[in-house]
């Protein structure tokens, strides 16, 4: 089935900013409040989001087999576990509904009121229930970098990290979308030198650039998928800003991993893009020969994105810096050699379950997707653009991520995953 | 408000034999599927299933407030929401509607063919849709034999064990109730003396004797939950056995802790035995003077429960030898303790969220909860009844955990886990 919604050449009659990350060819999948109060599925083209439960209830997906009521829902777990098929064909049919030369929805005002809201008009949501979050680990640089600080400057990569997509388990119940504040967590830490830990906020919260992807069902408890199969179970991707507390995990992380200094909150964009979004900017990712991966992760192919990520950091009063730049191709691992090494013990891989990339460094020292890398564990703080500096966020600072891919036809972006480090609630 | 369910003089008109987990003064909450084919909520008396959905329908729940068609549901979870107080008025109710000298339903024929079943006439199936796994760590003896055979004979204990109720996250997706069987994980694994790793089976499947429990939601994202506050959040318990792969384990748990050495499955039994129940065994934990918990952790009072907790291995074609008699109050950490530290920094708790002991070994070698203990890493085999041998658990094993409180008026248990090995699904 052909992916016609990537169609270059191809307009909106509805208006699109140039840049916008949201150009018809992008048609991204979230789910938003409208302003009649209605919670529905919906996409976003420029400033506008639609609602897809009005569409189908309008008779716009004829033809399409959908489940009645499919889009009017407050997650999108439903549409996703209809399958790979069902997505393109309704991403295909948008890009149709709103090509300039449609007149259909453009033409019919009564149709277009119930269907088309302006984006400052509606409320954005979390787009699925997450079932269960994975984070990866997968950005070689950003292992080596935190190898080089805490363990071994010569030996900074595990022995295991070249063989192994590694992962763990993130905590699904804190995972917010753009625009939910976090607080400044408490914890236990270990005061350099002391052996006694202390009690309260943490003083190194960081940010960590990431993406992520959202799955459909994929096996039954005890299958495999393999690394070919595993990109059709993938629905798509968002920004993920992993938040941690660096002095938290450095005291509790052994050995069972990250727990406290991971769970008080994780922020992703609200508009899913799907992987057939995606498809102009396949690119290759690092060479793996070096060792060559066991037989179950090789795969054949480009199965990276070009998409360039950056950081900003707003303080309450001032102005944006951007800290970071970086680019998701650099992750050594491949998002499909991550799912398939999920699976490859039998683990049960459902609809909503989130697989978080790992932070992701770039080669370079302004690359670096946390300020742990950008600072060198606090030792090189940072100067915005007031003058203040960070070694790590401060309270009230926002800390926002973009992403997008361009090439000379078409820019398809994630918009950003904005959200801001309220102070810690004192401790009664 | 008394907890009336308790009352040990009181005898049911449902026959309960000798021994049974299951008198009147347990009433446990589970999900069942009828011998009508009727998904409902559930408890059990003797060897008898009790519909709630019908209890309601007939008005045996008159006076309490309940929504309507609660027990009409295949997860626990909305009741568990409903709240504490809600819990022990149901359970209090249904002491009495069982009392032996209580003839509305007794006397009733019609009424009692639609809400009681013979326990092999109905399919018991996992109780909660659980949102998040978390698995704590807080056997002293577990850790300790754990440090010594992997770390340091001298040091055992990580310096955080004594100041944190260490915890990570699992996975949701492959808990499984008694009767599901696991299949051996495929994995990567480092065989001794070598640099590459190798992929196949596990050749070290291990049990882990585990107690999880259920939580109600506790808290908004950000808030904490005081140590005297968390017991009114834990609706019930259960027993947990949390399947490892040893050798996948040791391969792939740095930096991050243990990921598809655990989540190929995690069995637990279906019927939660309450806070309420389990009341008449409260007993200490173990000292916690050397050293003293910080502040947030501290606590008055009993907070553990006298739980005898037992495995037997049972080989496909013989007889169950029990391998393992350990108890609860070894824990050196409390679930308020464990639960009050999860949200210390502020991560949400949520109705369903299933929260795992870790391994429960007491202080002598018969009452280690892994065969990695009870083997001390493979060097000193079990025999079983039939003469054969075990390391680790071998395939079409089954592993039976049972658990129960008794004393000289009233026996509460929890009946049983019990999940069987299968085979490896060959690799294609």
């Amino acid at each position: 089935m052909p992916i016609t919604a990537n169609d270059v050449n191809r307009t909106s009659w509805l208006e699109v900013e140039e840049n916008s990350d949201f150009p018809i060819q992008n048609i991204p999948f979230g789910v938003f409040i409208t302003s009649d109060d209605v919670i529905t599925i919906g996409t976003r083209i420029g400033s506008y989001a639609i609602d897809l439960s009005a569409l189908q209830q309008l008779g716009y997906f004829d033809g399409i087999e959908l489940t009645e009521g499919v889009f009017l829902q407050d997650t999108l777990n439903d549409f996703i576990a209809a399958g790979k098929k069902t997505w393109r064909l309704v991403r295909n049919r948008l890009a149709d509904i709103f090509d300039a030369n449609n007149p259909h929805l453009r033409d019919n005002a009564s149709h277009r009121e119930a269907v088309v809201f302006h984006l400052a008009d509606v409320q954005v949501q979390i787009p699925v229930e997450v079932g269960d979050f994975t984070d990866f680990y997968s950005s070689r640089e950003h292992a080596t970098n935190v190898g080089k600080m805490f363990r071994d400057p010569n030996n900074a990569l595990l022995p295991n990290w070249l063989h192994i997509p590694v992962g763990y388990h993130g905590r699904s119940s804190t995972v917010v979308p753009s625009g939910v504040p976090v607080h400044r967590p408490y914890g236990q830490t270990l005061p350099k030198g002391e052996t006694q830990p202390v009690f309260g906020p943490s003083k190194r919260v960081d940010f960590e650039l990431e993406t992520a992807f959202i799955t459909t069902c994929a096996n039954s408890m005890g299958e495999r998928l393999s690394v070919e199969e595993a990109e059709d179970h993938i629905f798509g991707m968002v920004l993920l800003n992993d938040w941690s507390a660096r002095d938290i995990q450095t005291w509790e992380y052994v050995p069972l991993g990250p727990f406290l200094a991971k769970n008080f909150g994780s922020s992703i964009s609200p508009w899913i893009v799907t992987l057939d979004a995606l498809e102009p900017f396949r690119t290759a990712s690092p060479v793996q020969d070096d060792p060559k991966p066991l037989p179950y992760l090789q795969q054949e192919g480009n199965h990276a994105f070009d998409i360039d990520l950056e950081v900003g950091i707003l303080p309450e009063y001032g102005e944006e810096k951007i800290v970071s730049k970086s680019n998701f191709k650099h992750l050594y691992w491949t998002m499909s050699q991550q799912l398939a090494h999920h699976t490859v013990n039998g683990c049960k891989i459902n609809t909503g379950d989130l697989m978080g990339s790992g932070t992701i460094s770039g080669p370079t020292a302004d690359s670096y997707g946390s300020m742990l890398e950008l600072t060198w564990g606090g030792q090189n703080p940072l100067t915005l653009h007031d003058g203040s500096s960070r070694t790590f966020i401060e309270d009230n600072d926002t800390v926002i991520m973009r992403g997008f891919c361009k090439n000379e036809n078409v820019r398809i972006g994630f918009g950003e995953v904005r959200s801001k480090l309220l102070p810690a609630i004192p401790f009664e």
